[in-house]
């Protein structure tokens, strides 16, 4: 039989993993606290705890070899982890991803450009840190999500208030960057050091929740995709990495600044389930199992739609060619990311029209301008 | 949450289903007597005989609709289960998919070719057979498996020990054709009746095994493209079709003779699953849930390349660009099917040499000669 992968955290990732993975002929085990879990039907899983020493333990003795859904990993569940089996992506990767300062020290230390930030350990530092210039975001170090531990500062004299509200946490404070848009770029590294990246996309939000995906980003010089590449490359050898890394970006003219890494399988690589020649999920699992990884080149143009909130109804969405519905089997909840839709065509114009198509039978309001001339030129 | 499909039968064909059916919201059972089955992993096993009548009454309220894996459904079965659901493809197709005389009628009154052939039930019925010529194969009416339940007769005097060896069973003899190739094509039907085909594909057995499919069918001729669709959309249309059917053809010269049909997904129907807009998995079920149906276009050229009794090494299949795995989790046993490999591209010279690459790694004979002017013209 196959081998057996462990999984910390069983939402919609571990379940596209699953999904992914059992054609690869391997068994799945997620630890998850959630009854019910997204994961669950590809898998087994453990009911519990993300730091439970017993349950982790199992996970561990179970899997051949173990990954996380996520990078708010416990680090003394990732410890516990690594001693029992082989983990992957690196702790190290895990720690940058969970600490803005480290990972904007990681950007520095490779020559990426960053928006101007400094460090808020003390009222010395607050006071020195004013020097970014504003507006700026005070930030907790450790990851927050969605929004949660930023206050926006728009001089300096809000920012004692502002580290107040976020009870002095150690901090970074960002300058706010004008950007033309956000860009990601997702990397895979292999075991053996093979490495490759699937092209850039762009990256639409809203309230604060992606919304839209367009892969690969429109309009994109050959300039800055190299660029990109170059930076998705920096990083994933820096931290001698294994797996499937994110790096959020933002446009400003010529210029990329990196804004932050996800060391996981990301919503923003969605796009590849059907748009990419292999998929982030099954590169993600190929990498950890020191395999072959597979191509990362875009099939014809993507854009992928978060399906927020409320379950839709397939029968009219598959009304629309080249749709790919992709749910969680999760519980709807307000403003909760239930599926998503994948439109892949040859024809941009095409994908476009089907994207408007989607948002009307969806009734939601797209973040972007549908004017094909904005999308794919 | 989504809708409860229930399978009877939990091999590979309903493990495929499953991991189709899962990111469209599903949710599966299947009944199925061997334990550990394939489709355990993507859905609850009711572990029992096809034919028990608890467990098919269990399955029928378990699920809001039904379908099965395989033709062979006892009859019995099938009713229990129509009676508790919506039960798919209808339970007519099953009958004519278990009998090769009501097949063989069926195509006849479709005015569709096939082999010679006459119905044998009575010794004055076994004489005047003879009259389709020889050599001939005498077969019983009900399914035999690979091979099972069929003698080739070479003339009248062997007719009489033929029969006495399938114990005189309601039989049909057909004359041996000469064909250029094995076809099938794969038609898919909704409930509302809107009806589409994939292309026809090139079929290549091992000793009464699907080894190898080549999709679409390399060098067929526009009016036998046709000519399979137009066969294809009759049977569905006739049987009031619900789901995906298999019928398997013979081309002699310009001519194509139906065989037989299986009316289910198909296993020279698997490279839909890298190779086509929509897999015929999916489209088994968006059928069944009367969702409009996906695209059936290929995308590009795919050799699908079965994996027979023992477990292929995927970290060397993998270095094969284009190379899809899809393992089935069953344990190895001489000839038993335990995956298959979808090899996709857009340059059929290139699909071609990776074949060659994967019949190396795998130290396996292709059934036909890899001469790229051999395969895709």
């Amino acid at each position: 039989m196959g081998q057996r992968v462990g999984c910390l955290g069983g939402g919609q990732l571990g379940r596209m993993l699953g999904l992914a993975g059992l054609p690869l002929g391997l068994q799945f085990t997620f630890l998850e606290p959630l009854a019910d879990a997204a994961a669950a039907v590809v898998g087994r899983q453990l009911l519990g705890a993300y730091d439970d020493p017993d349950l982790l333990r199992q996970l561990g003795e179970e899997s051949d070899l173990v990954t996380f859904e996520f990078e708010s990993v416990p680090e003394s569940s990732a410890s516990l982890l690594a001693r029992s089996g082989r983990v992957f992506p690196p702790p190290r990767a895990l720690a940058v991803g969970q600490d803005r300062l480290l990972e904007k020290q990681l950007f520095q230390s490779l020559g990426v450009e960053t928006a101007a930030y400094a460090e808020v350990g003390s009222d010395a530092e607050l006071k020195q840190a004013a020097q970014v210039g504003f507006p700026a975001i005070l930030k907790t170090r450790r990851l927050g999500y969605d929004g949660h531990g930023q206050r926006l500062v728009q001089d300096a004299s809000q920012l004692g208030d502002a580290w107040g509200e976020l009870d002095r946490a150690p901090s970074i404070l960002e300058r706010v960057v004008t950007f033309q848009r956000e860009l990601s770029i997702l990397s895979v590294r292999g075991a053996s050091g093979e490495a490759a990246a699937y092209p850039p996309v762009e990256n639409h939000h809203q309230e604060g929740i992606l919304r839209l995906t367009l892969a690969p980003a429109p309009g994109l010089t050959p300039e800055l995709r190299e660029k990109a590449a170059t930076i998705a490359s920096s990083i994933v050898e820096e931290l001698d990495y294994v797996g499937v890394l994110a790096v959020e970006l933002f446009q400003v003219e010529g210029r990329l600044l990196a804004n932050e890494i996800a060391p996981r399988v990301h919503n923003s690589g969605h796009w590849t389930m059907d748009g990419a020649v292999c998929s982030q999920f099954e590169n993600h699992l190929r990498a950890g199992l020191g395999w072959p990884l597979g191509g990362t080149e875009a099939k014809g143009y993507t854009a992928m739609l978060n399906l927020l909130g409320e379950d839709p109804d397939p029968s009219e969405l598959l009304t629309i060619p080249g749709a790919h519905i992709h749910l969680y089997g999760k519980e709807p909840r307000p403003r909760r990311k239930l599926g998503h839709l994948n439109i892949v065509g040859d024809d941009p114009n095409q994908v476009t029209a089907q994207l408007r198509a989607a948002a009307q039978v969806l009734r939601v309001r797209l973040p972007v301008s549908l004017d094909p001339d904005d999308i794919w030129r």
